[in-house]
């Protein structure tokens, strides 16, 4: 039923060595440099030879699409044929930054790409790519339903040549990151425009802008996901030179549309495979570890549990490739509905199957032995991450309303 | 993603037409004439009508494969060619019967295409095809967990030349309808063989024959399922010629495996048909009906709900699809872990969608106003239908465990 | 925990007995009667007798409280007394009309107690508390969302001495038995009252007056729930004396608001009944059924789905007992919390249990050779009775809401 | 419905006071701390000025029964009464140490008031009642399924007047304490004695032990709960005097079996308390916080959730209450139902009730600015606690099974 191309066929073989290869058996090394650091927003050591590997290997911005390729080194991969590669990498929850294809540079790298100017794709998209440095997106506000984008209220103002910068900002990934050098600030540049959807603007803030203060950083769960991090963000008067603006003054919410649709699919598909790894586990704790003078495996509901995780898996992993396949055909919004399905089905679904591969592991199925825990952490957070599910939820189902009975 | 033939594609649009024009129009008809009916178990006479036109249309035994297409008017369709189409019919639940691709009938014609000789096909199969008569598959017994094959009791012995057949079976769909004239049955010819495959046996039994007897109707949730329902049979000392058995003495196992897997597959096509149309009643009543000052379509909840509906829908229909692709390139056996996937997750999942739509309703929802309660039956008792799900969780759990254990 | 009054204990086990006894050993008598019967909504000849022995036991009108106790023969039970008979009663279905303690005549009874004048009392109240007659309380109607009274539609008009009748009723309980002769019908006497809660009156209209007409019979997930049955009713201009009016005009919203409560809670007592006796059930099924060489009580998942029962009837019971000693302490209205707490949790929760305890026993277990399919359709149509979950869902989150943010 | 003892209400009061006063306003001063801290398993200075203050306000050691109230203060408190005051300290997850009444602190003073000697006593137990030391439970090891405790591994062997112990545990709460200074360590005195039940022994061993050492603190979903902690500890040739014993050798399975049923009450006690305030946080949340132009107390879908919150907050209060009350009066064993009953549906039940809570607050909503996040993961551990639930399942399903099929 699914055609790959033959691009993605071979990138998911050579992938997956990879993977065997460089990353497994990294991972105790990984997680022990950061349990010791000192700082855990600095870069990891093992991340920069890890990169250079996967770029020598050319598994290298491997989320560049098509119609974006002169960017990358590849004839660029569409979402359908990227989807079993981001899969891979999300069996371990750190390594889409070794192959530069982590959330949120992939989505500012195609905001740059499609709407930076060439001053600006010099002096940040190029790096980005190069995976030099990294970068933050910063919409959500603490004291607003940002989920609605013409709610933020971070203020942009025009003085002389500059913009200047007032207001709040919580959940930025990266943020935190020392490797970090720019986001791409969203905030309100026209409150009284009539036109709600003009209302704002997007600049470029480098990291080090006097004014910009990283006020802490945020946990979900527990987990800090360092050392990229999400952090709580002050914007004191913060200037920057009013060509910083993308695409133009009034156009934020232009670029917030184009950028949301994929990122949240790039979050379904890691998800299914850190799902998939858990489900590996439990069958494989499910042969090794015995209760009551027999194996787990042989329990009925044992069984059970690892069958609804294989339908799940499967239901899941069909939806995002139809998804992908839309996007592909006719674009992130005429895709919306599917894209609204996945984004409030796959990270439910892939909760619970994590939980039920944890459950299994007895206690130790909640610590970091296992990539697990963590991976559950990041299936509740995607049921808010991007808007919570409710929201998402409630187009849908006003779309499918009108769908059936509009004709 | 999906490339449907061309026949696939232009068949739906005329089994499409062909309900809108003579389906849909005919459901209160035909829900009349059986509620006022004397006898439940006589055919309804739109029934006749509306075959005739089917016929006419080529919407004929579309369910007939390609490699047995000889015995077709059209060139075989396969499993997912059939798919959209068993879909389409599965909005109305009697509605199958008028295209001939009602359960049991289509893998009765099966079994007797594949396994028949040449005089029970005369016999049996050409009049099926037809649609003249109807048949039933006799395999499930209620003093045993015939989910497994191996358990049946119901003896065949020979005597001379025939055989006797001495024992009982229970949910015999077609059994009651008047229609009905030929029962395939499961039974053991040689209990005593050390391999537990080759005890059981299958052969003919005419529905006339003496010592046959019809012991009831049985319900499942309060529905009988008339005109086609569902019996209890006894047989005593019932003797059919020895030539009616088919494939062979021994050999009643094997034909039973070959069964089995399309026809849950055909199930599920059908229910996802049926929650569909639920969805889209729920949708048209969410526009229609007000509570507390506002349509129901703009309660955030009610949003939630269809929103839920049409994702759980569509990854349902999706794992059919992908069933169908496996099994049309390797067969059932080698599909086996995505129908116990499908066997085991649709009609649950289509359960509690139809179950939402329902109490959108109100009470009348779960009234016969309307084809959801029925469809929730049919829904119900497909989780019992060819074994309780647990037994296939069971089969697909171990089977998954093991292949990640086993490299 | 539960101190039960010496009265209640007594009777606890007198109706247990009792059951044992006479309910028991009749079911299959009663079942096939009424399968048998030519017409579903004659009286059942066992259930007369029963009834006789049921009084002569002291069995009778269990229900009225002691604050009505001068209509009883005992000493009036508070609903946390009556809360175990009922469960035991709830145990077969048909059971509570042999203690004169079904619904809707227990409501009606009460009504009629409370505001019913002498003459009133002794034309319907006398004979229904004998148990001759049974009555029926017409409430919804197919075209609003009755479950907000103050939406009811049918017209009940003053023409000289008489009350003037039109509109439409469904699901109403009863109405086609035959043995029911009077209906206590909601309707609106003042449409254009400013004050919304006085638009509405009852009236007693005997179920023979002319223009009263059964539209037909409805049923729930193909339950007809015979002999008592659902109506559909069409009020023809419906003529009844002025004094056939209950407590007054524009009373109507007020008699419903205090008959509700108990009614409500009086199901949920039922319904834990009938799961526990499902429990009971699936435990002797599965120390009697052997699959894949274990009985079904050595396997995992069934002692886990066993263990999910016991505990959530234990919740269930004990949330309904809660809310009954409330209900004793403050009144319907001040219990109002817990009474739809358990209105939308216990029905669910019951229909859960149920379906597994079906699941367990296999295809049978949706036959009527067992009582759970028929408890399961109770259940469910508990979702929708006296309201659909959700307006008590609404109305609890609401009040809940309130009470958290209002100190 | 309940009597609280006149004590508990006092109690009760007198507890919400100090929470109002001492507990809720420090919380933000706990985390910092806490957060700050070089070493996050030395005593937070706050703690130490708070036990004082309880103290002082008579709310000190209210676990202990009457059945030991010679040890307390106070009369004794059955586990009925403790219950709501078990609850209220759960509404802050570090607030039970305050009133000396934290895991396992209290279950291992219960072991040495029941099983110490008098020197025991002098030694460990009056410095554990006076707050001064904490104490740790050594039962689970990694490499066996120890909820059955016949199974645990770890050697202690007599070595003349010495007992050696050899072997690993994990989860051992407390254990990284600092103030920790006695654990209480269940091994195999007797590995060969053919009574499965006689081989374990309980020994005491001071924390200091030369032999024993701290591996590692362990996480569950990224909590370290610290400073208590959970930790991984090895024992290697650990010596302590033979008179370190408990109540004698091969002794040790009887001790764990009278410890444990408390334990696993007084869990779920905390845990409705962490629910309920999360309820309440949401009821604030819903009526503060605006989307799409309207309160979230408006929208239909979280009323819904609110509703059910609190539903099911009371039934599972309602199940924990009646649970004390089967202990008080018959004791731990013979509520053995009751209480894998609670163990097995609260945790699970508030775990869900959290969850919601949580998704109200958007993506704050899973940090640590409120208490939800963590007690998400105090839920989620505790069906793992104290043996998986599906051990708890298996053992209260067999139970069920025999109690309705033997009489």
């Amino acid at each position: 039923m699914y055609q790959f191309s033959q691009q993605s066929v071979e990138l998911q073989q050579r992938l997956q060595a990879f993977m065997d290869e460089h990353i497994y058996p990294n991972e105790a090394a990984y997680a022990g440099y950061l349990h010791a650091a000192d700082n855990r927003w600095a870069p990891v050591p093992l991340m920069d030879e890890l990169k250079q590997k996967a770029r020598d290997a050319g598994l290298w911005n491997l989320f560049i699409p098509p119609s974006l390729a002169s960017f990358a080194d590849h004839d660029g991969l569409s979402n359908f044929d990227y989807a079993p590669l981001a899969e891979l990498m999300g069996r371990v929850l750190w390594s889409p930054e070794v192959f530069n294809c982590n959330a949120p540079d992939t989505g500012n790298m195609e905001v740059l790409m499609k709407y930076g100017n060439e001053a600006q794709q010099q002096a940040w998209l190029a790096p980005l790519l190069a995976g030099e440095i990294r970068s933050s997106y910063a919409m959500t506000e603490p004291q607003v339903a940002s989920s609605d984008a013409t709610n933020v209220e971070l203020r942009i103002e025009r003085d002389g040549d500059e913009w200047v910068l007032n207001g709040r900002k919580w959940f930025i990934t990266n943020a935190m990151y020392e490797r970090t050098r720019i986001l791409i600030v969203m905030g309100k540049s026209d409150p009284d425009n009539p036109n709600r959807h003009q209302q704002q603007s997007q600049v470029l803030v480098p990291k080090d802008t006097p004014g910009l203060e990283l006020v802490r950083p945020l946990t979900t769960l527990g987990y800090d996901d360092a050392p990229l991090g999400h952090a709580e963000l002050r914007f004191d008067n913060v200037r920057v030179p009013a060509e910083n603006i993308l695409l133009g003054e009034g156009r934020g919410f232009e670029i917030a549309q184009g950028r949301l649709g994929p990122g949240r699919i790039h979050h379904c598909m890691r998800l299914i495979g850190i799902a998939q790894r858990s489900l590996e586990l439990a069958c494989a704790r499910a042969e090794q570890r015995e209760t009551f003078g027999r194996k787990l495996s042989q329990h009925q509901s044992v069984r059970e549990d690892i069958s609804r995780c294989y339908s799940e898996i499967e239901m899941a992993r069909l939806l995002v490739l139809k998804t992908c396949a839309r996007m592909d055909e006719v674009g992130a919004k005429g895709a919306m509905d599917l894209i609204a399905a996945s984004k409030t089905s796959v990270p439910l679904m892939m909760q619970q199957v994590i939980d039920r591969c944890m459950q299994m592991h007895g206690a130790g199925g909640l610590t970091e032995d296992y990539c697990m825990a963590e991976g559950f952490n990041y299936a509740r957070w995607c049921r808010q991450a991007d808007g919570p599910d409710q929201v998402h939820q409630m187009a849908l189902g006003k779309m499918i309303i009108k769908r059936f009975t509009e004709e």
